[in-house]
């Protein structure tokens, strides 16, 4: 059968979102390999994410705005399809995690290791750039990356989260020893005290507004939570966690992955002299924040945007040493005809991380 | 003479603050060399700081508050009178800078190279520490810096203020090529353009909204200068600043000298992806503040506090150099006498560095 | 009792190194207090190490000459026996473990957070400075750290061999995830393969050339072993060592922990480009080097001396929370009186750590 | 005239080494634009590199083996003749310098910003492929620098050197005020002392045998000079070094390039506890080393290769802001049919920068 006759009868069903909040089915045509160095992949697994839960019911995060149909999903796994003419490091039937950004290469950023932050990047799901709930994507042989024996493909599909989580703990330098707090207990923000663990932080504190989240979060990774008094200033709140948690001088190391107002203003003020502070969660485009505070005790401030170069080999890594269990974050798999059911239960808050398997899965 | 009698004889005249507003001439003892690595320095001449002028209007600076009369001056030059036992480095008569802060030497961050987040500091006219507006001063060697005989003791007075500058521009790793903008054309914000140029910026933007003191800072250090628009948003000023100084990705590094509001999201916004802000002036405990631009930048965000390993060595260098010119910071010279005449010349904005000559001089 | 008294009546039993092989017990008088920040401290427990026994048998060590009687040791724990005036952190009855060198604390080194470079370190059991194979021994608050309940006074004895690793693992900024090669499988060695697995090092792999040391080093600590060959050269040993370990690249860092001349050829030549080699070993003044692969492969080479800023505190806290067990490395432990013959025993290379007990314990 | 017409007529005149010593003129076919982004410059100055001679002399490098005809040449300046249908940042009649290696943008160390280590580099004039002795050369835009009006071709044929220097002096992570020493007053240590200088040292002490080379580095950009005994041992040297020139301590920063054994051995002598060597010279593969010496001073030793992210940009910056002067260091140039006559005058040591114009130029 010829090539072009078989894209022409297999087709990719694809998870489409038509419109604000309008999500279908669509069979769109098999993707070609464009370049040498590309890779086919039968996706298997795809996580959901509150950025597509937010593009579907919003429409737009930010300055991306969806002008057009953009398929969805970006966390995904699955098994190599085919593989273009220079493709060395894989082969028909390999697992496979996807890093879903492709940059430019060319960049003053890319060339200088910071890939995500280039401004050429071609994200999956993120307009235009369709994304990965769909039967095939193709993408470059080094955005693939092998899955060890011992990691399954529902595990790739959590590869995406913990890089994120990976970025975020390696953009705070956080060293053994150290005590950190982590705001927010969400999926990435679970997966930052994981992997602050697995880098040897002392103390790893929790801290969310949900009870059970923060039980959650104690019997997964961290060594002790805080709930924030809803009513107590955040300063006061600031006071009883440094309290609390014997902190003395103060945490060496914040990360924010709730993307909460009053937990940066909390964040600032439970470091010591010289902490470091990492913003990953997005919210409010502004907020009130302590700039007296964190230039007399010269604080260490930086963003975290998605991950970068070496963030996803270590994630894998971490996994096939059974550092980190994603498994125990996997609350429900659907079927890719129950996606939109899939995309509903995550909007309302339940479980922790949803995935859909892949078309024919 | 025995040392007592000559200590009832010869007195320490000093500018004691003895209430809020309330400046007064006084005879104190001469102080003694308490450890065999002090030694006692005849001052020659002292910079009158936006502190000082602070405590005297307002007894107060953040949590640091006037509770009882406190000599003021911090940033001196002088003459060694006398060195103890064990002393090495100096000898009477020599030049000397002083560094005006003498941290616990035995704390985490004294033995970390971060002496000045010393949480027990005893910094020279900051409450309770008598500072420098005396005749003599007594602190340890190695907080004392001779001047090089082409560094003249007027020069010496500014080697404080300069120190703080290069330890705002160290804070920022600035790297020879880089664009950097410095908000604020005081006394501070000017030498950070001076250092910024010495340590090889390609791009020094001086930004403030006094067209005087732009003007002076373009003549002294700077190579472009920005007046923001009173009527116009932060965020419009960031536009017409990128646009007018070509800064297309953004700046390098941003050095916040003036303390003001706008000053922090409008420096936030000119960066580009990946790029350092520092924040050196204090205004407001609270801003408002563009976290999200601050996280998907991945901006490096970090306080400056006074000076410390180095940082007096260097400015010394820089100045002996010729890299750094302060004299022309030097506005006017008022006797001892005249000290309270200087602080309202200060208190009303004249002139850029105001020295006052020790007593006697 | 008056304190005079006291001095006169009780003694400090000392093991002195009185010259070149020869040990002998010396009764010399209780050291006082001379700082209002000086502990005194009950030795417990002490170490010995490859360097006490250098001295014994050489008399020097480089450019340190034994030139009068010595006490030996500085692998010390023991209990707070009197504390100085100003002393804040401690309690007579403490457990501590003791960081045996106390550095200038006025320095360039030390005021830049390298302390262990200071060249007027006082440091124990290091000509001409007497060690802590003593009943009493006197140094200041902030190098006595206290030992949590957890962690044993003889675990204690080891704190100052563990630090030496961190020190030399910290040395190579290794970064979770990350192999490494550690070249000697003594202490030191063992140590550092410990503190690379609690670092998150992926692959840790022990050079040595005695079989029953790779065995133990497996045992303890090491993910992989290799033995070089005798008779093949260093060239040939790094290309076999690559191979077994599936290397590829090369690894990632380096730790040279034996002073044997082919371990620094064959180190170099197994890293990948950009790697990181760090020696700690001490054996021949100069040695073989391969430059131009140091050069062309951009490697980062460094030397680790002592420890530094932080290394006693992650030290301890490693053994507190489980994650280096030091206990496995004490191999006996001997009476003060016969500390002779644990010289002797560990002169013939038996044992891993051998302690012996304070005067009376 | 059709394109592949043009390429007929059209042709490509270039400086081939046919075989060891065997320099020949070839008329090869003008190359064609492979990728979108790819440009073609008409080449117009070629400065001629010790590498080249070497290849010419010997055949070979290191692993690099001169196994089939090459075109020599990789120090070139010239103007854009064509575009790529993507290239946007230049234009035809532009003025650039070449990056002459182009790394694959796929592997780890390109996409961590050190493509100068990547296995996949594609260097011209190193074998297999060619150089830019030519008339015609063809490599992507983001290697193609434009030069500023106030650059001229001939400097940007020493933008490459200088490059070298930049990135070595990078490597060095050189602070405003250090001391430095550096080995060799070849073109590239050369221009070490003067970015060195223009990143703000305080000392450069120029070390080289040949005393006319002395002279003009000093002339050129050094602070001070050496010139070590012949009949005096390495460690000698280094005594009378440190002594001249008030290193005290020993120097900050050690920058080798000259690749004479007894460099590395003096250099290392010669630095501070805690200072920095960089190896950029290459002679013999190994080298006797004072690996101890290293050790107890905990060194940074580095090596430097080639160039990579940032170098040729701040290179070019450095001319244009006349901080650098690489005219002076321009002492012949020859036209393309002389080419065999400059390769001689190079190889007997005469000049310091030799051009080679291109073809027609």
């Amino acid at each position: 059968m010829s090539e072009s006759i078989r894209q022409v009868i297999e087709l990719n069903p694809s998870l489409v979102l038509k419109a604000v909040q309008q999500l279908e089915f669509e069979d769109r045509p098999v993707p070609d390999l464009l370049e040498p160095y590309d890779v086919s992949v039968r996706i298997e697994y795809t996580g959901i994410c509150g950025n597509d839960v937010h593009y579907w019911q919003r429409g737009r995060i930010g300055q991306f705005i969806l002008e057009k149909p953009m398929v969805l999903g970006h966390e995904s796994a699955g098994v190599v399809e085919k593989v273009g003419s220079k493709v060395k490091s894989l082969a028909v039937g390999d697992h496979v995690a996807l890093e879903p950004g492709v940059p430019c290469r060319r960049c003053t950023f890319c060339k200088a290791g910071n890939y995500n932050l280039c401004s050429e990047m071609a994200f999956a799901a993120t307009p235009p750039f369709d994304g990965t709930l769909a039967k095939y994507y193709v993408l470059p042989e080094d955005f693939c990356y092998k899955l060890p024996t011992n990691v399954s493909l529902q595990e790739g599909a959590v590869v995406e989260p913990l890089s994120v989580a990976v970025h975020l703990v390696r953009q705070a330098a956080l060293q053994p020893g150290q005590s950190v707090v982590v705001f927010g207990a969400g999926p990435v923000g679970l997966l930052c005290c994981a992997v602050a663990r697995a880098f040897g932080a002392s103390k790893v504190i929790v801290v969310d507004v949900q009870p059970k989240r923060l039980e959650f979060a104690r019997a997964y990774a961290a060594t002790a939570h805080f709930l924030p008094g809803v009513e107590t200033s955040p300063a006061d709140n600031a006071v009883r966690l440094r309290e609390e948690n014997e902190l003395e001088m103060g945490a060496d190391v914040v990360i924010e992955a709730s993307g909460a107002e009053p937990s940066v203003y909390t964040g600032i003020h439970i470091l010591r002299p010289g902490g470091t502070y990492v913003q990953g969660g997005m919210g409010k485009e502004e907020v009130k924040f302590p700039i007296t505070a964190a230039c007399t005790k010269e604080l260490n401030i930086r963003g975290s945007f998605r991950y970068s170069s070496g963030d996803y080999k270590l994630a894998i890594e971490l996994i096939a040493a059974g550092k980190i269990n994603v498994k125990a974050l996997i609350t429900q798999v659907f079927k890719f005809e129950d996606a939109p059911r899939a995309f509903e239960e995550v909007k309302s808050g339940k479980g922790i991380k949803t995935l859909i398997a892949g078309p024919g899965v």
